[in-house]
């Protein structure tokens, strides 16, 4: 018997058939709203460009680590499927080997968004992808790499397609915004691709580009100005750029919440230690711990809304990231408290008008216990949606558990994909308006909210709460 | 279509009708029982005096932070809502505010609380609350003004009419609890108010007011001893007054979960060095972390209960501190640990004969890991109810689950409203009896204890626990 | 109304009739499997000399610390349970003891396991165990110790009763393992009966026998070489000793998840300031990190599958310990991090071919935050299952919610009893067995797996993964 999962009306609903009822009302009202994806990672290049999607492989493999990681885990080492631009096989090969490891995505986000992409995207039959392995390895290929040839899987019809209304991409602060220009200027396309000024490398001291960085970004930007003056002028130059070209936040993956305000001189010779390449690890933290004050003084003043990723190890496995660069999946979560580390730029900047700041965390342990309780007292703060490796059905309800009880539904941020995986987009925006339906139908069953409140409730996750947070 | 919630009789029942069939009739053994409130904030004047209460935005929207704190993270600053005495505007355009931010509270333990005062208490129609906001805030103003005006709307009557059989409040070491006097020798009220010793301003060092209270409770109870021994002896004497007036228990919110056993010498020397002003944050916590090691032989001594309650950042936001006072909304937690902190005490008074010590936290994650296990083997240990931003039906649910495999029913506190919020004490208490009746239903449900003794251990959970716990 | 849990089909089923309906399916699968338990602590001369067990106390209660602490921390002295050797009442008086505490263990997992064991290892009714109490002690004492008197209640017997068909014990380095070896030698015995080498106390240098251990495993198998180099000599030995008997892993139960690579002459001058008792308590866990990753070296020469069991303080109360010995029920877990951690043995052999790591936690926080997605990327890495406080029906639903997602089924550990109850080993691989069909059949129910992947996967999570990852 075949049974198709991405088709079913009621995927993601909960069992109990009068709490599916309820989730299915509640439902209807979402499903089809346009998508709006204030944060994620797809190239503005692509839709500048509208080039065709390149083979089947380098379009839902090699380039997403969710799924490679897994595969590597299993033993298939990461150049078997072409990752970082290896290229030991050919893209053919590499998806038998992708094929032959599917039963490992049970139960995963990762092998529900390809079943979707599958079936909704390529329009495979459930038949097929149930019997998807090694076997059949080759005809869904083909099948996949047939429709990619066709025009009407060229990125922007997609965009079209997908019903996406607002894209934001990722970008360097010195990126020129090219890309996004020339979209704009398409009078053919009517989505909005908006930049995200994301400035990691120019506030890390030790990244390993940060001084270079630093010099281009002080000698472009930084009307002449120099040393840390220079540096900060630069930096609210590239923001204004931004700003000027779309931009409604900026991003910033730091390794922990800590913020910390030096005093000028502080700051100074901090900057000039790290200059001289003296800088300790405690000089490191130090230093984004008051660049992240500096990123909140500029966002008041700028209005680009905040958004703050900490948590994560990064590049965890020295020889993998070595051979295949980063973003291949080692990067590892641990254990963060907002509380105290966050203290210092809430305390100048929590309650200032008009600043948004968007917290996500790794550690679900903060959303009960810190996130929740300080987006529900400072008018600035609002719980950033499950991330990462959360963004999933029942991490998504644990949070919505965690938070709502404290801070109700209007503080969190609304769904994020954070997506490299363009043609993953719906089903991630789908997803979320069905846990999110599902949750509120518990809450209607158990008679906690009004049933016409939860409708309400769901257009505003949907719809308005990004429109608002993000500031569109 | 008006739906009521606060007044369906399935609410906060699990959805699955199977299983609500059980917790209706779990619940309807419960449902009635006196309510016993063995910690909380209700001042003892209030009842001394019969006062009638002051206007709606003053009963129920000013002193209560869980309310205020999510109007104030939506943009309405505290002095509009009479926050810590401020009067910038009247009491009717705070309810008016208030009224407009109601659709914030859908989803949290607030809005329940709240809906169900509204509808119980306030006797408004589902439809009055349903349509609550701005344009009938007045009429809902008016509403609740004239019951409040009404003698049975007295405090006095309300605690006979919401089946309080005991209620404590809490108080500091040098109050003389003439309320609590007066209010026993009235022969026509029959309700047990008791009074809590709750020191915290004389143990920690770092309270502004440190060396004024050490002084004054020095003078009026140290029997003329001097220094540190006066203090202790003063310490003793103050908790066998409230002994002698009823107390049942001493309440500590600590910063941490630390404990510490110094040497008397040590002890002196760090308590002359704090007298002197010299101490330093280390200084603090350990002297606060040897003070719990003194309460706790204390408490050995005069049978009084220990409640300890740590892990809040208390006055986050230093700017609404200075302008409004603490309990402002901005206390947040932070990750404890109480398995080596407690240790040093659980040492030599973990299995003391008839000591209790209820051990609450503000991080779930110690529920499982820590307080089960540590409530499973010490004979004092009791897990202190879901506490704070905890007591709410899915953060119960969570409590139960994280503590029940472990530890059973019998380990844990029995419920704790810890309320200020008089009129919020039935619903709260329904509440947890509800939530009790849901859990244990599933357990039933699902064949792992029989509905016999479910029933049994709802009555001993509603009834029994807190009595057994409390020494009541 | 008698109401039996034990022999009830549905038993841990979910209470939703078409999520149960599938659970049932499930279930139906693999219920009857033979049980393959890789690791636990029953003694091997057990089943050597097949020896009677004896009274119904000495089985059932004393030496089960997840028993005793509970009546211990209800009231009871330890000694009125003969534990840890204690002989101040006869067994039929500690007996009553327990019958007096029945009702503590209701919603506990012991009470689980103990009423299974009750109904289907010993025949009692469902009335009987319902009625259990002071006053039927004795004749169910009788009852049972009738039974233990009957041949079919032989270790042996019951060991193919149960249907087991592997069986790994826990044993010191210096073991001679003729245990194993006797019963290896029996043809009329089936079942296989692996040790394990578990070297705690030759590797934490805080351990009271550590340099006595350490001279005697280097004089037995040091290969005459001395010092350091000999102590390395002499483990690798012994584990090659154990490999050839049949051992398919070795166990640590270390402090925390650290590891560490010292230089050769850095890991010598510990070794030597810990021989001359100068070692401090930094000392102490660098030695044990280092020793961890020297145990991953090992392993991946020999083929040792390498378990990690960190985060548990044991012998939490000094004067317990002093009295009774360790295993007394009261080693509390405490919050712990992997991700840094275990980096160091990880950046060495993480992708080693080959090598097996199964990581376990108890602390819950890590199952979503670390160990999936470190399970989900390094080859080696195996997520442990819920061991110890967390191996019951809750707990292992939030296990497998919080890993699945991100590293779905196939990198979890398969199911652990790690149990010294052997009459509770098939009432535990049941259990697990019901609560894997319930998680799974939710996930069909939601339509996130197809039902007949979902038989796939259990009959692999009950019979497949413990072969794959033990290398059975």
């Amino acid at each position: 018997m075949t049974e198709s999962i991405a088709a079913n009306p009621d995927r993601l609903l909960p069992a109990d058939p009068g709490t599916r009822a309820i989730a299915r009302e509640l439902l209807a009202d979402v499903e089809n709203l346009p998508i709006i994806s204030p944060h994620g990672h797809v190239p503005a290049e692509m839709l500048a460009e509208d080039t065709p999607f390149p083979d089947p492989t380098a379009l839902l493999v090699s380039p997403d680590h969710y799924v490679t990681r897994l595969i590597h885990a299993n033993g298939t080492p990461l150049d078997q499927l072409r990752v970082g631009g290896t290229a030991e096989v050919d893209s053919r090969t590499a998806w038998r080997k992708f094929a032959e490891a599917w039963p490992l995505f049970d139960g995963t986000a990762s092998g529900y968004w390809l079943r979707s992409e599958f079936e909704h995207v390529f329009g495979l039959s459930a038949e097929t992808v149930d019997s998807f392995g090694v076997d059949t390895a080759d005809s869904v290929y083909d099948a996949i790499a047939g429709k990619l040839a066709e025009p009407s899987f060229r990125p922007r019809q997609l965009f079209k397609d997908f019903g996406i209304e607002v894209l934001a991409t990722t970008d360097d602060p010195l990126d020129s915004l090219e890309a996004h220009t020339l979209r704009a200027k398409d009078e053919t396309f009517a989505g909005r691709v908006l930049p995200t000024f994301r400035p990691d490398p120019y506030l890390n001291i030790a990244h390993p580009e940060w001084a270079e960085r630093v010099d281009r970004i002080t000698a472009e930007a930084g009307d002449g100005v120099e040393g840390y003056a220079g540096y900060l002028r630069a930096l609210e130059n590239r923001r204004r750029y931004f700003v000027e070209r779309g931009a409604v936040s900026a991003d910033h993956g730091v390794r922990t919440p800590l913020t910390l305000k030096l005093e000028r001189p502080e700051a100074e010779a901090l900057f000039a230690k790290a200059r001289r390449g003296e800088a300790t690890a405690a000089d490191r933290d130090a230093f984004e711990g008051h660049m992240m004050y500096e990123m909140a003084r500029m966002s008041v003043e700028d209005g680009l809304v905040m958004t703050v990723h900490p948590g994560s190890f990064r590049n965890h496995h020295t020889a993998t990231f070595e051979k295949f660069g980063a973003d291949t999946g080692h990067d590892i979560p641990f254990a963060i408290g907002y509380t105290e580390g966050i203290r210092p730029l809430l305390q100048d900047f929590g309650t200032a008008k008009g600043f948004h700041l968007v917290l996500f965390t790794l550690d679900e342990t903060v959303f009960s216990r810190e996130l929740a309780p300080l987006a529900g007292f400072y008018p600035s703060v609002y719980v950033g949606a499950p991330w990462w490796f959360l963004d999933a059905p029942d991490s998504i309800q644990r949070f919505r558990s965690a938070v709502t009880e404290t801070t109700g539904f209007t503080r969190t941020s609304g769904f994020i994909d954070d997506t490299r995986a363009f043609c993953s987009i719906p089903a991630r925006h789908n997803m979320s308006r069905r846990v999110d339906a599902s949750f509120l139908a518990r809450l209607v069953a158990e008679h906690r909210i009004t049933e016409s409140r939860a409708h309400e409730i769901i257009r505003d996750l949907v719809d308005g709460s990004p429109r608002r947070v993000f500031k569109l």
